[in-house]
């Protein structure tokens, strides 16, 4: 299991914090996520064999946010 | 049909757009809702046989957002 920490830019509320947690939760391989709506950070525990990062980004941005 | 803006406070985003406008469609005597963001006007027209003003101030509010 590998642990990064990504910065979102552009969440405003927690319908966002909301929308991009389900995105993220719905990833086959994504063990936990939890999204800090005051800094934009997203901290994401996912399983490297069953998916890569750049999956998870684009995910993300599939809800309309960017990635920093 | 009676027609009325409401300034509402603290809609940040599209889905906080997206959670007024339902919350108030779904009212059994709204006719229209128009959500304008930048400005929080909420413009509602709405059949005032059937939905009194205060019904559609309870249903913004129940959403977490302030009618001012």
């Amino acid at each position: 299991m590998k642990n990064i920490t990504l910065n979102v830019e552009g969440m405003s509320c927690g319908h966002c914090k909301a929308a991009v947690n389900g995105a993220l939760e719905e990833i086959e391989g994504v063990n936990s996520v939890d999204v800090n709506l005051d800094t934009g950070k997203v901290e994401v525990s996912y399983d490297e064999a069953k998916v890569e990062e750049a999956k998870l980004k684009d995910a993300i941005e599939e809800q309309g946010y960017d990635v920093a």
